[in-house]
């Protein structure tokens, strides 16, 4: 039941500059508030912004002989997202693993596991979001599937689909909901810009938004 | 029973000064340790110590609508406390509305939920203790209160309460015991300012402290 | 039962600094991948590598009285190891107690437990490894022991063993493997050099490791 | 500032009766869906539903001392509440010490710590509800306070409160409350004792609630 | 966005039937390990057995109205699968709603988040599994959708998927799988009764299973 | 490095026995307040009590090969303790496992890891203290040791050491020890019989420990 799926379709790279530049509090709003991977998936270094297409990974626990076959399968700009079968936070992947995605041109790593080397993943500026940093070594004994469907975090991925990552977590856009999302970020941030200067110039949230009466109708006492 | 309480008594300002300035750890220390919120509420970028008087907000799980309400309450130096009414990690709170406490001169949040866009907030320096980073959006459908007694993070919370934060977490100092909490901080301060010097000296605390007989007393033997 | 063991066999300074410039990683693998404390043991701030004899202290919760007995126990270059005996996040230690250890040329704490004054800590350069930060004060009314084994975040530690202390983690070598995990840990980074100049240089880890047919082997299908 | 208050009121007999055969659950929803402690504290067997008065113990970590204080200060039909300072999993209590408080006639013990003897506690009867069995031991050597007000598992107590424990947890009505919301849980049976007998004849809340029309003014879409 | 989808494809009441006979372990198995929730997911008593079709609910943080709704999309031998589209621990459900299901068939309720009226619950037969047993009340103001794809304890569900669960936890059979995976499961069973035999004649698994020389060639020695 | 131990010192059978009938918090107390494993050890049903030498597994994560190599070093009365190499909560062990154990005469099992088929389990009679139930598979395909030294939930186990476990955990008595900790526990027990009868009685623990004038010398104030 192993498979490595090696054509998989991307979305286009524009589309994925967008959304990377939008960043995913925009993106998981202008989405209708979904796709997004748990608050357990941290960066390992604040600053990195990045989107890219996945390229899933499904993995035995403590166990990482499949991020090696999953290399070979990226593209400049993808993002490797990689799903253990059960709960684990050894630490699958590190430095050496990095130069290897890096000179594929990839962009980053998601891990729902841990990770190792930080401080040169740092240096190097590979970027990673992870459940854990924990050298814990991993064996390569049990094989298991590159682009097959995963749920990573809590959230479902397709291989394909654009991975949109930053200091607020991990964002997952479903590839035929990437054009229409890039869309409804930009009228958000176009609505938002406005908003922001009213707000910095002291109007009040329940004054722009309208709120006054919704509250009162709802019984909310002032005292 | 969803209340604004509009008029609230806040300490004295030299007091919060004097209290930012000895930090959560002597603060904490002087109360005869207590007031302390959970080790889980984290500074979202390290380096920030301040103290106000506390703004409360008992909110509903994934509805951050009372924020908004309760922005209108702030007044310059306050710090705006907000505690779910049950344990959600959703991300309440960002930029923009950092931006509208900024312009009343509001020095942070506290939060017992998720916080999110935390690059920007880092980058205006709007400082905010919570529980997690979450990207995930919020609705505006249920009423709460504001200024209203809560716990929050472990912690009991009275509306003008002197909030101290910093890199070690959060305490509580009730407004009543403020002055002598400040004095108590002072008086430590100074202690332990001797007590510093003597132990860079190279002083041991069991001879600064007087533990050795007490030691012996209790029956520790050295072997 | 409380005692304090006063004399501890040391490993060889050019052995533990040698274990230091490897890092936890490699130690750790070279090792056979076992001495790891568990991913919860976070540095206070990042960057810091080190190693050093572990002076252990077997603690109550809640209380660090037996930290200022083992403070005389301690030599230029040995690092701190405490262990509550019952799981407690008590912020046990501060900057004054970092002031003591600094003066005898301590290099760091390992604490399965809280510590506070970080921002203090960091600027003053004292490196420690916990499993909070957390300002809760601590008594001294209980003894415990110093210099016998603990097990401190699942690692067994005996006194004299040599802690390395990196981004990664802690982990644990026993003093007797000291000299051996020092030769495999060089073994294994001059491997680790080729294998990195080969990536760098596009070559796979599949082709490296010559993985290929044993994957097939395994049953791995490419659709 | 450790203090025993020898005096505290309790409420009626007849009202706290009435609140034990309401239930957690009814209570919380009649108080307006406050006082809840967190869902940690669970009970050590099934089946036990009870109400009394609070008698709080504030309490070191590891540090038992203050329960036996307690004891003393316990009447007939009282529940003991015990927080600690800071989190601690300790078994404070067990066997002998239940044995104590039965004679004097006390209900149950809410304890956010652990416990211990629980097959014991089971056989004679006596509920506990706790965030941990542990059979970790304490200690003699630090004092607290016994009925000042407490938070314990994130409800503030005051003694005297009422508590009521039943198999969904623990739930803390404030004494000038008790009355009320007795009256409010009543009326609140009383119509769910409708909405039951309706529900099992197979109508549907979306009609028995008259929800359809808010719905599709929601926008729910059916297809 | 919130829809309501009514009409759903159900698996062979037969099929399901004996995916219920079989159990949580042997069908996760027989899958090729996959479809499990995670281990949080616990019963609220023990010794229910059962599998049915899955109604599923995505469902906001704190707001249990699309319970209500999803309740009139069930029918006999159902299942019914909630999942808050962020985490929560909220008691969303208790005994009237139970009721309700019941009166139209449904076995169980599988949702990742709280339940109340535990006690109710194992009296009127009706099992869950969840998260957590909390009584804290939810609201009814936010809308979401019914028989959509939703994510359940990091497991994928789509509408009409079988769900299987017993003590050991829940599983989740893709519709189209069920028929293979029952066939698959049945064939485990008659090859675990073989090897049961054999292990209760004292026959060991190294020999049944012929481990020894694998073991050899791996390299484990004897000593 | 993977290796069998197959020659171990096991305790005398009487103590070992008089340990199961003392019980878990007895002999923690009796032994100085060491040894307990964690508290998120739990047994998969209430009311086992026993105890027996342990027979160590050190494993890899998600792999249980070694449990069944681990089956042929077992004797009668023997208890089996699994330590994975990282954390893991995989259902490693099942009911088919167990007959086997059963017909060596092994009293039960103790993993810092999942276990399933606990109906059965609990129907055949063969009690398991676990850290998950979890019917996730697990592989064979990583080597570990057999009667190696391990950590297991934070408690340093070597083989042979008595293990005792009841409902309130699991302890770790070391070899060397056994006799002396079976009449320390014979001693408590004796005294904690004539404390029973005066709390019985009615005595308060304040007058039957003599505490009342060290609580006062400590500053303990009644108001």
């Amino acid at each position: 039941m192993s498979v490595v799926v090696q054509n998989i379709e991307r979305p286009e790279a524009a589309i994925v500059e967008g959304l990377a530049e939008c960043g995913v509090a925009t993106v998981h709003e202008a989405m209708g508030r979904k796709g997004l991977m748990r608050s357990h998936m941290r960066p390992i270094y604040a600053g990195a912004r990045l989107a890219g297409p996945a390229v899933t990974v499904s993995i035995a626990p403590g166990d990482n002989w499949m991020i090696h076959v999953a290399v070979e399968q990226c593209r400049e700009g993808d993002i490797l997202v990689v799903a253990p079968t059960s709960p684990c936070e050894d630490g699958y992947f590190g430095e050496l693993l990095a130069r290897s995605l890096m000179h594929r041109g990839v962009r980053g790593l998601i891990i729902e596991a841990g990770v190792r080397d930080v401080r040169d993943l740092a240096e190097i500026g590979f970027p990673v979001w992870s459940k854990a940093v924990f050298a814990q070594g991993t064996v390569k004994e049990t094989i298991g599937s590159v682009n097959v469907p995963v749920v990573c975090a809590e959230a479902a991925v397709q291989p394909g689909d654009v991975i949109v990552a930053d200091d607020d977590g991990v964002c997952v856009v479903p590839r035929a909901e990437a054009k229409a999302t890039l869309d409804a970020s930009h009228a958000r941030e176009a609505k938002e810009a406005e908003t922001r200067k009213r707000l910095m110039a002291g109007e009040l949230g329940l004054d722009i938004y309208g709120m006054r009466e919704k509250l009162a109708a709802k019984g909310l006492r002032y005292v």
